[in-house]
């Protein structure tokens, strides 16, 4: 190593620092204090070292049993609460294990552990299989959540609220149809989480410092000791690669607009103007100064986090753009974004079926907001049916909505010779069209929103979530 | 519909806006000058739609032949230039399309086209469609660039250079390695994008407004001619997700991050102080002002778009966020992010090919720049092998490296008594270790830098670019 | 130049690319469809050059003559749109302006003009001084918006609407007091811009390619004729700084944040169920499928480009990022966010102002959705009076609210026995506080919804506009 | 307040939560963790709040004196890390004091604390105090950094290294002048940050929860206790708006982009191949594997955090995206962006200034990496003096450059025959121009490379400094 720059005698330029070590900078560097959490995918992830190594004759059997042992001590320590961090000397979570295990088996010992081995791949080792992990608990919570949604989305199925285009009021539609609209999407959430857990979970060790490992390390047996589905192929990319943490976070902001859409439309449907659904008081709260107010803070967090998310998602992206190849202390910056994220999405998909399964829906509400207006389109298509071109049904349509504004007349309460005059070849039947519950039967093809297509839906979304 | 509001007179506010119509509006509305891209779609959409209302008994046998006839018509128009769009009437392509269609067939029959069909429907088909035939395009442009890779990689295997970790010298590796570490990252783009093309290309047609279609239209024959690959199961979503959009913006940011890092490393390896590579003309330019520059403007565009298409991707999660469900106008703001993102990220990966596939190596250069320092992880294997604890090793070596410095002798010409007095237990054999080829083939476990495992990522791509 | 490499011989790995030259590459690399928009100021700018140079003796009067006369025909035949560029030769508008500029002037003289100049500082000149421009009129824009919102808040200043937070009915305030919520956000808005201007109307002319003019030019006498405010000093940032893009691009994102809110709103305020303001027709659109529709289409465009101009400022910031200082090619995407973002920017400012001053208002809507609970915070306000402690006041006041909640009667409509049970302290004079307009005009601390305070604000706002 | 839901008998749809509360959604919306961290300033702010109160005679002169006392043996608690939070009661920073409050005088006074106040300015209130005074350490780090680097422009002048556009050598520059490039970017950093505070030191106190206060509050007298410099002016604005911590996101966000260019030079101007600078030991490190490492990981966290800075701005522009008028929850999440990018950039600019402060310098080593081709625009500048067009002189310079490549001659070792032969006007003296000392000091128009130049930049930035 070269010879110590000594700091105090070149300051000729002034400036804050003085000393030979700048405090400052050992905690702008140290990632203990975040990456501890891993603590545990840290020791089994040298125990397979340890293990595979010893297979290839640079550990004694002796050697390993004593490290094996040293390091489930240290992880009972951790599990107790009882480690002790050494501020300044143990500044990542692979240093304070191995400090530790050298304490306890002797120097000698310990020393041997990291051969052929990098921080490098261990900090995506341990990265890789934590996410794997918490993946497959999201995926649990995201299924919890699709059961809510298919299940209230079966027993509420009968009822019919108003489906809105640009927030206005445009057809009738089951309660249902809404909720499942959300489902399919949360659905392919699941689908897309699937694909990324698969790429997240394979194996970096034995990539070294970048160039491979020098000892014909077994990297098949440590990845299935851990539980990799497959390895990492290239070395300088084994170590280097954060792209799995960037594919998550992308996932993440992705499901996050969803639920950022799906509590913005909740947040709508429960102001005192629309009423069609009350949280509950556990997903509420009051006010410090207007008694009256009860405020829907679980979904105005859900909305706003979804900002928070995506802004973890844009900061990685953007620490990546234009890094030079293999590991640059600039993916330290990966850590914080993922531990918070999964905390994020994790702690919202549960808020998120906490508030449905809990919600209480009010469905005179949304029948009172049906609207006459809303079936203009099943008067066109009752012209259809009788053989008007859609674009002359269309204009009549529009007729008579302007006859029913201008006369002051609900559009379902215009008497037979009224529309008769808008056009002669309205029937007697054209009556039966002033129905809410028919006009939802009618949107019958596969997706729409009468009951057995609903039906379907959740029938097609449940098959989804065996996979 | 209502009355009119007369601008004119309510304006006691005053106002730029005087009239009964805004033309900046009538401007900031249309979608004409960008959507008129997916013509093809929109007349193909068309005619699956009609064919299935014909089925359905909406339209007659004849009607139909006259509605696939005039609007092979209009196709022909856009496709020899002499469609004519008409300022403040086609204000989307959907329109202008009917609109010349009723000119051509007459408004009669061209009034039935619609019958069920909301534009809403229409511009989600037409938008899945061309996507997806771009990205099978791009999936062609990303397996040439593999290709090209994967040649230069097995061909130039013998090339030894400098790797680096935080841009510091730091073990020798193979130019090849280094190609395949980005190989395997576009690799895995690749298999991300083939599972988004899945999802692109699930079809909406026939789900209406947003509650469905009420003719029982035949949503699985319209998918079938349209090459979908399935339904969108909820209309509201069907009409209204814009999800492949963003997922594919997504994927577009990822592969260019890649790219940005890939003509990061290259833009250093070009410069005169590193001098590993030379661009060819054809991807250089050169100054006004400094005659002798040459400079690596196909890299830099490549690294500066990653930004944008970033942006992009970035901008319409951004419209995403907290929107009502099903149709709003914001929605209109996907389309020009989709059509520059493809025009971006097709162009960058065909220009990545180009300068790869013309690039001139100096593997003298890359030799030159190899330094005995880099060999100090090897002299601490070299005492591994002799039974000392790496951690000791480690130490050992660094003094190595001191001794080198301070003495000014570079490394590998430090006499075997020097190296004796630093550590007994060098013995002659050390002499071997100062040899970068051997470095580079003792890196010979899985997905190291030796030949060998070089060859076998080179196999392992391969195998991917079949799917 | 180097001789040049032949990429044909070269292309041993296969590859799109054969001949000399890549057509893709050019089109890759040439900026001239979109920075021919500043073709004034590029004219303008060589103008200022050359007559500097004169002053300092590499050009004769003649000389200066000619190219002043050249480049005004110049500009004359961009004026006419008869100037004809040459693809693959005018790569960018300066090589375009003095390739034309030689044709006419003769290349003699013409090849004079570039003396001591380079493109870097050239393209920095052109677009500081039109963005500058163009910021002046967006100054313009948000005046005129700023004039409106006070003008209709003067005259509407009567009309009482449910204030809302989360969503939910909070208290009573005046229409005016939620337009200048937003006036006073956009004042706020017009205050940075004008700070942006001040920066972004600085001179990088006599800058050369990074280090500097070295014929001793009169960078003051350039900037004064151009109109700039001051030099940039260090000429290595005069030719490569584009943050006056990037500030300007944060500050769109923020203004169309603001927009973005009040758009929102706005579109709530427009739904069927609130319904107190109903957009002018020339600002919705009807549906292609449901004939009553009017959706408030103007609105989520503003709403939806928030997301666009945001992308574009995010996309630009990763462009910058970890950039090698001085120019780099990647600065090329600079161009685009900045066109793109000034229209979008000029024209959602316009349109905002064009739905506000034909919005029509239905205060009679506004006054039904006022709701007796709205009031809650009076009654607590009344108690405070008479001497109860707030939290306690606080608890009695809601105790109120369940009385009216679980009688069913509204809340001004208890007896005066029903509320002395609730606390004794209430005495007769409680049902005034029972009055909408006394709850707003007892808000009168500065900033507050009384008549008076809304008045000061409308004064406060138009004072910053005289600026 | 409406009864309360009971989620246990309406969990007809499964679910995680089953009884009267969810735990996880009370930690989901507590603030606690982070908000206490203003602990100081709420406490101000309602001791200022009570004052006015009492001289609006909401309370006595005797029950502010206790209120006041009381207060401040809160604050005493914090700042002697004794205050013990109750969790799942002490949800916020506001609530936690209220609670203590009354504990230590009694709620009968402690409850009039709160009168005509909310929560909602309370926030607002904190964080603009706690803002504003860390904005003003941050302006102290950033001229202290600026200190720094006037400093060494000044007593390192005399070194020339090369300039490099697109990372080719362009042309002989400075090192001070490569220095004051950033310089005066950081410089602007400070004006914006100044302007920033301007804006972010407005006073919410006094705005209620939106609509204003209801006792004729002496707002003024609140804002100069607290040393605010104005008014916000109207109350929904003046609670809700987070525009403060988004502008100043949006600076840290530029800031840090300044930043990360400047490490990305260092870091390759500190490479083995370019060598220009040497890292303190204290702001480098070594490497697990390879003894020999010495990387800057101080610089690439700097380049690193970025992204994440950037991150936090983008996140909260989502999360403030479309969110319609007024305090909802969702602002809540302005708290983390804002402080953790407070911590992030004060460490940033005061790690820079270490950085730079005991950085070696190697002015051989930029000595020799001049390179003669980097004086061809001074031949051609030559040329011009005697009166040749520059376009020619550019082709001219060209063809000497051709020449010394194809003769393997530096270009400085042409003979003066050879030159002649390229071109009959070269002269005996042109031998003069090459001379890289010659060449910088040419560059003497102001901004220029020049000594003079580069001292006149220093004295300007100095001036800014004062402000």
């Amino acid at each position: 190593m070269a010879p110590s720059s000594k700091p105090g005698e070149n300051m000729l330029w002034g400036g804050r620092f003085t000393g030979g070590l700048d405090p400052l900078m050992v905690e702008y560097n140290e990632s203990i204090y975040f990456d501890k959490a891993l603590y545990k995918e840290d020791i089994l992830g040298s125990i397979a070292f340890a293990r595979a190594n010893t297979k290839g004759g640079i550990l004694t059997q002796d050697e390993f049993e004593k490290i094996e042992k040293g390091l489930r001590a240290v992880m009972e320590e951790w599990e107790t609460d009882s480690f002790k961090i050494v501020p300044g000397v143990d500044e990542d979570i692979h240093t304070a294990n191995e400090r530790r295990l050298g304490e306890i088996i002797g120097k000698d010992v310990a020393g041997k552990l990291h051969t052929g081995r990098s921080r490098n791949e261990q900090v995506a080792c341990d990265m890789r299989m934590w996410l794997r992990d918490e993946l497959r608990k999201i995926d649990d919570y995201l299924v919890n959540f699709l059961k809510v949604i298919t299940a209230r989305a079966e027993s509420e199925i009968d009822y019919v609220m108003p489906g809105y285009t640009h927030l206005q009021r445009a057809q009738p539609i089951r309660w249902s149809h809404w909720m499942m609209s959300y489902g399919l999407a949360f659905a392919a959430d699941l689908e897309r989480l699937r694909e990324t857990i698969k790429r997240v979970n394979k194996s970096p060790l034995g990539c070294g410092a970048l160039a491979g490992n020098p000892f014909g390390i077994d990297r098949d047996m440590m990845a299935k000791e851990l539980g990799f589905d497959g390895l990492l192929w290239n070395s300088m990319g084994g170590v280097a690669d954060r792209d799995f943490v960037a594919e998550f976070l992308q996932w993440a902001s992705m499901v996050m607009t969803h639920i950022s859409r799906w509590a913005e439309d909740l947040i709508i449907y429960s102001t005192a103007e629309f009423g069609f659904v009350r949280l509950a008081d556990a997903y509420s709260t009051g006010s410090s100064l207007m008694p009256q107010k009860k405020n829907p803070d679980s979904l105005e967090l859900l909305r706003g986090k979804s900002g928070r998310v995506f802004g973890r998602a844009a900061g990685f992206m953007m620490t990546l753009k234009g890094l030079a190849s293999t590991y640059n202390k600039d993916l330290q910056e990966s850590w914080e974004p993922m531990l918070d994220t999964v905390k994020s999405v994790s702690d919202s998909i549960r808020i998120a079926e906490g508030v449905l399964s809990t919600l209480q829906t009010k469905p005179e509400k949304m029948k009172a907001a049906l609207d006459p207006f809303m079936l203009a389109t099943d008067i066109a298509d009752y012209l259809v049916r009788k053989g008007v071109p859609f674009r002359e049904t269309h204009h009549i349509s529009g007729q008579v909505v302007a006859l029913s504004e201008n006369t002051n007349t609900p559009m379902d309460q215009l008497t037979y010779e009224q529309l008769k005059q808008v056009d002669s070849r309205f029937e007697k039947d054209i009556a039966e069209s002033f129905d809410y519950e028919k006009s939802v039967e009618m949107r019958s093809a596969k997706g729409g929103t009468s009951k057995d297509s609903v039906l379907e839906q959740i029938r097609v979304l449940k098959e989804t979530l065996k996979a």
